[in-house]
């Protein structure tokens, strides 16, 4: 401790930069020397920040000024069955939160799922995009631009994929406004979540565009990719994962297991994710589909702000005559089981709950789980809320009976 | 421990529920219980997930069928100066997150802005919203009820705000679709984000709304609100707080800081965040403002599923001839610095770093102070990796006149 | 006609330029001097488009340039019973179009409504709106300006309506993005469409603002107005009217007239006009309101551009057991029955057939009542290709019970 | 006229329905019949709409229950220079609007790229689309059609173009919601607009679909395709022509017939083109190229209510040094050259004054010119209004300094 206490102390001589401990300290002493700086600069006390379970030098690669975790609560709900196109059987889903009453609610619509021999899942397209924006002399340059492209997708396929050893090049669109022109490129990343895969791999096929064409680029992000922002483009094309999830239960299991009626339930959802929806301009016609992704995420380690992208949901309500059709369909999930987040140990113990920690066999077939299993769980968090809306309603109507 | 084998056991006989095991134990060995059952049934090893450092009992309130706790890494950057509205002097911005690179980025933006003499911050709207929708027959009572609302403010008023000690009905808004009618109620909710005291205080006036009308009450929610969704609504009127953070840097600070030139930055920020998110159909036309929001809402206890609206964001460059002009204005950032995640400890810690855990004095400066701290975490996101994209290029094109 | 060809001859001599040419003839021999110089220089014969009949100097307000008139086919539709706000009693409804099919398909909506007793509509909100944009130092000054205008409302109101002799100013609304304050004003225009008033009056409050605080006026428009632009702001808070139709046709007329059933039109209207432009990214959830929408605005002298926010409209239909509920809500029609393009012949004439034309009693109201029964005529366009969709189905349903 | 007369009395004798009497009568005569009915049931005068230029006969299959004609003053602006992929060469465009100003302004526009030598022009992108929506069981049936239709993309294409001369199928995009599946096909319909053309054959791949597979159609228009709406999906993927036009002006060109400085028309265009209508939630980024949209579809016979399309524009400016560069890059243009309102007497001329009446040659490239040409006239609409709005700045910042 007195390695970290000297070197918080050479922080603030202006010796050293908060950012350099690590170049002077193992990664547990430099954690320990900023928490105390900043224990010094703010009179905060951050024992709790100090007391992480996993390894600093393996958190290397995921943060950098490390000063310790942040904890939150983990819960677990299910089991439940799914039938997908990757996943099958019975899944316990481990969720990370801070929101009460929402694993009780995920659970009870997973309950009710149960009950009617488990949702059904699929991934219905896959591919993560990066869009490089390039500047052109005009429009007529542009068009040119847009030829060359269109006529050299193996050329650039075969330079975007000379730096990855597992993603593959899927598709290359493009994109005129003016004297910019922005190529949306599509990876099939496999268990990769693949943004950095797809960055990569983009950048290399820019320098062919830029060998190739008068076109320069600008940015190797041109925000039609679009990561981590709320555009209609992911809604509409899809980006990582689109995948739906969907169950159909008996009028008696809705009644019994949900408090409420198909109709109810139909109602609540038109009124409220449609026509409320359309109202508000939204591109989430949903009721809350963003907590269950967020949950997922931060239990499984994704990536926290591609929750903006997950929230791109439209669930669908059918009352079937004896039965009930519940659907949602995500857009836009970005998840992955190998990379990023995923390897640090409480979220890699989440991925084996779910058994889809690492490379699936085939390469995909563990990120196509995990998307559908997340479908799933989000599929029971619509159920569970709209039943409490409806119901809440069929109770005051009752009340009102009464009256 | 052998307490927690035997309620797993008595779970795996279908004696208990997973959720009931907190009425038969306390809530350290009903954890221990879950891990278990979860263990045996999927064969993960949940010892990292059963290292955290929070007291189960108290993380209650956030979380249900509890087994322990994610832990993500969290660093700090700063200090960088902030004179904001209730925001004053330096801070360090604890960030939680798994992608790397993110601390590093930020950091880099932020050393910018401190020698530029720090940033300016500024909340300019404030309210969180919920939005009911109600039943009627048709357009004529629609119109019938929409006219009572604008007539009974004041009753509305006095119903909503009986529920809660500090919130305040700023507006009622009634928006028709046919035979719906939706009532965006927005409040004051001062330091706490304010989600359930919205909730609460809405569902009391809904009452009297279906007691003085024909209306019928058909989801305290009718996603107008827009909680949780990628929403117009949100973006053009904002929900919770509407903030701008924004720095005037000297040119040379640019080109010896951040390796490129006013010019350069102000062309990246209009091909990509305008016009790239124009063509994408976005309603975020920032860099990656939701990775500070995620990260700084991890650290802190925010609703991490509430990142989706804190990605409605829109970064604004300007040369300025021998200055170059930047801007963040994040149009609904839902923060809070009581209830929720605040108070867990870790949490708790970060609140402490920045000086604004629990209720500010007055109301609502705490939860002020934390937006404008965020926003000017964004702001040197944006900085950092437009500068990063901007001089990439200009290396590029340093190379290509060497050529 | 040898003062026309004179004048042609000049102006191909380069003696005078094309729009000068009021200057030195009347208004028809200006216009046919136009015919002649653009059939020489292009080799059409342009005389259908002299055959027009209106006097040329009277739509001197309308057209510069002008070489005579475009004709479209007009046609009418109804009669229709409509209780509106405004409107009372039987309609015909003109619309000029050249799109076969249109009118009968409205007609037959029309026929539908009339057999169920005519339609009921209102307008539910009014305000034309213009946002100007100013630029400001930062946020500081922004926030410094958005309480100067929320403290002087009145002068600004004050400042507007002195511009004119009807428009009352209703709201102004601040929007601030960094650097940029965007102030949205809303009026009262009565029977005026109003966009030159609501112009006119902002200017005026402009130069207030730009004496009595730091901002500098940019653009008299920013956008946030927005004019013949697809903006979510219109589509959510409204400008011009928002106006709803609807109506509740019994389960039999639906089957005799509309040959389907209230479940089968229901169902097409929710996965085509409420999923599929949620999938879509859509503004705009209906059917095709904006073919109402249009030949109605060209009919009555309306502005074809507002077509874009004419079409921001939603489209519910509900199986109400034994009958069907249908409704079209526009958010943001904007109409006049004065200025503009009402005063031309046929489109007074068009007005007259509705007994709209001129200043309304008591002021506004004529202008309401077309909002409404434009509506009412959406609502039957609905109606009818809804019926359309549907019944096509089910007797490709029959065909396939058949085999 | 007593034939007329005749009619008038029989149909309000309840003898005979409005849209019956071309049964009875030639088609003036019925026209005229309805008039008179109109002008008793109303009081209202219709000698102008009676004074129709046009063979009533002729207009047939652009109208039913015809009364005559709505006539609008049409005008001429040009000529101005077009280096198009399809245009070249001088052209004069005619506009027909109510709107005092359009005509000026957007000649203004033309002097000035006129003087910078004309604009360059290019069609980016074409393909009409139809997008049927299909119920199927649930997300496995789903799947399963997704699979089919991708493999069967030359079945579909066969049965599709079966049913036209000119069409070619492009691609079909299917899009999965549930238990909803939609198609979108995508055609080139040469120089018909060719909204017909795609439903007719969209209708037998339908069927192709229907017998081959589970799903059934629900509704052949699932408002993917996206018609007459205002949908992101038009807006980034395109629908007709995507076209750019763009121009570069000397700084000189600027000052002396704009009266301002590309500086001062870039600033514009950002605050208020941009961000403004980010700010707005907008799909459409530009001043009013609507207006020029709309003017130019009622000159030339295009159907007014995809004026909708038509403002999904994004303008760009850029302070070049020396010059200034300006581009309009409208996403969604539906022209044609043949079909809808092409035949009728003014829009035939109309189309004679552009030289792209009929069919071109190749197939398809007079529609394309047709495009180019309006997105250069919407050019000068952008240009010249951005400069008014600029100079008006200017000037009284000038008079700002005179104090």
């Amino acid at each position: 401790m007195t390695d970290a206490a000297d070197l918080a102390d050479r922080v603030q001589d202006g010796d050293l930069r908060l950012y350099e401990l690590e170049e002077h300290a193992d990664h547990e002493t430099a954690a320990t020397a900023r928490r105390l700086l900043v224990e010094r600069e703010t009179g905060a006390d951050l024992s709790a920040v100090g007391q992480y379970a996993f390894d600093a030098a393996d958190a290397d690669a995921n943060i950098e000024n490390a000063i310790g975790g942040a904890q939150l609560p983990m819960g677990v709900v299910g089991p439940v069955e799914v039938d997908g196109g990757a996943a099958a059987g019975e899944y316990y889903l481990p969720l990370a939160t801070t929101e009460g009453a929402l694993l009780a609610s995920v659970n009870r619509g997973l309950s009710a799922i149960r009950s009617a021999g488990g949702a059904q899942a699929r991934v219905t397209k896959n591919g993560m995009t990066r869009a490089p924006v390039f500047r052109v002399q005009g429009i007529v340059e542009a068009k040119a631009v847009v030829e060359w492209v269109e006529e050299n997708v193996d050329r650039l396929r075969e330079a975007a994929e000379s730096t990855t050893n597992h993603g593959e090049l899927l598709d290359v669109e493009p994109y005129v406004v003016g004297d910019s022109v922005y190529l949306r490129f599509a990876y099939d990343t496999k268990d990769a979540m693949g943004m950095n895969m797809a960055t990569i791999a983009t950048g290399e096929a820019c320098e062919l565009v830029e060998d190739e064409t008068p076109a320069d680029l600008v940015a190797l992000s041109g925000n039609l990719c679009s990561d981590k922002k709320p555009a209609a483009i992911n809604a509409v094309q899809g980006r990582g994962r689109s995948v739906t999830a969907d169950v159909e239960l008996d009028r008696e299991l809705v009644e019994e297991r949900l408090g409420t009626t198909p109709e109810a339930i139909e109602e609540a959802n038109t009124r409220k994710n449609l026509v409320g929806s359309a109202k508000a301009g939204s591109l989430g016609f949903n009721a809350h589909a963003a907590n269950v992704v967020a949950a997922a995420f931060l239990a499984t380690g994704q990536d926290a702000a591609q929750v903006v992208e997950g929230s791109n949901a439209i669930t669908t309500i059918e009352e079937r005559g004896d039965s009930l059709y519940a659907s949602v369909s995500i857009a836009s999930l970005e998840v992955g089981t190998v990379g990023g987040g995923t390897k640090l140990p409480t979220q890699a113990e989440a991925l084996d709950v779910l058994g889809v920690r690492g490379g699936g066999d085939p390469a995909g077939s563990n990120a196509d789980e995990l998307a559908e299993i997340i479908a799933v769980g989000a599929l029971a968090g619509e159920l569970s809320l709209l039943a409490a809306l409806a119901s809440r309603h069929l109770s005051s109507a009752h009340e009102d009976l009464g009256r």
